[in-house]
């Protein structure tokens, strides 16, 4: 057993271990007794930062959607910002979604869950909003920002969905064929 | 206990039985035996049609596809077809998405369900299929329709699974304003 974490440390560490496990198994799979054994560490160890289960899903489901952000925020600078960043945005959550499928599943389709439309600082829901708003005339109104925004994110979820629930193929370039780069 | 039913009749009732337990719980939580119960049959009469609670759900799963079709055929005649038609069933889905939760996650998010990619003469991928075409210049190639057809498929598909997993609020006028009745 190793030992002397610090306080953070022991909880960057736990996040990290149980982010490891999800690209093994499904969130409903993973126990904190498991994630405690990955770091080396006590039950009782683990309980002092998550009290139960459904609080280390919930760091994890948050680490999940800032990392997400963090993907499309890359994503969009790479594609040179504008409406060919937005487009890009929508192709990196795509493919997060096929490189992390327990973690995706776990942000967005578990009971509990914290969710992007709950309000508060949510990385991932404001850097939505803002690119929404940015593909509309300065000065749109904030339920047209609201509506692009939603159907942006509608389409990439359901495209990930589709793919990550086997109704479609999951392939790389299908992705691009449905999110063009380039806008039609 | 109920008797006599004729083969088909028997698993009519055996699938209606299932769509209506479906309303109340998930597809999860639902048993072979149960159902049994609710038409009023032995286990054994079930297993006839069903030898297992995988072949009942397979079969439930198509009965939903075939419903979810018939509920966007509808809402395209009701529209005057064209254009107005192809919107019209994009918020049908997501209206019987919303109607009928367990069932739609049956269709499309169980492992081992009926794909409307896996082919065959699946009438709700014919119709999304020829719905899409119908947008398209006539002689468009198939993978234009194609791509018109997931497109849409995605769109529709993401927001009545958002709605669904408690993302965004599950408000009829939402579905209108993000799926507008006329195009933009």
């Amino acid at each position: 057993m190793k030992s002397g974490y610090h306080h953070g440390d022991l909880r960057a560490a736990l996040l990290e271990a149980g982010l490891t496990l999800l690209a093994e198994r499904t969130a409903d799979a993973l126990s904190l007794r498991e994630v405690a054994r990955a770091v080396g560490v006590s039950a009782t160890a683990v309980y002092r930062h998550f009290p139960d289960k459904a609080a280390l899903m919930h760091a994890l489901a948050q680490e999940g959607l800032r990392r997400l952000a963090e993907a499309q925020r890359a994503a969009a600078a790479a594609a040179g910002g504008g409406a060919a960043g937005f487009s890009a945005t929508g192709r990196a959550y795509v493919r997060f979604a096929l490189a992390n499928p327990a973690l995706f599943r776990l942000i967005f389709a578990s009971p509990g869950a914290p969710t992007m439309a709950q309000g508060g600082p949510h990385d991932a829901a404001t850097f939505l909003h803002d690119n929404a708003a940015a593909q509309l005339p300065p000065g749109a109104d904030e339920r047209a920002v609201g509506i692009v925004a939603l159907q942006a994110w509608s389409l990439v979820h359901g495209l990930a969905m589709l793919m990550l629930d086997g109704q479609i193929e999951a392939e790389d370039a299908l992705i691009d064929r449905v999110l063009p780069p380039e806008p039609q």
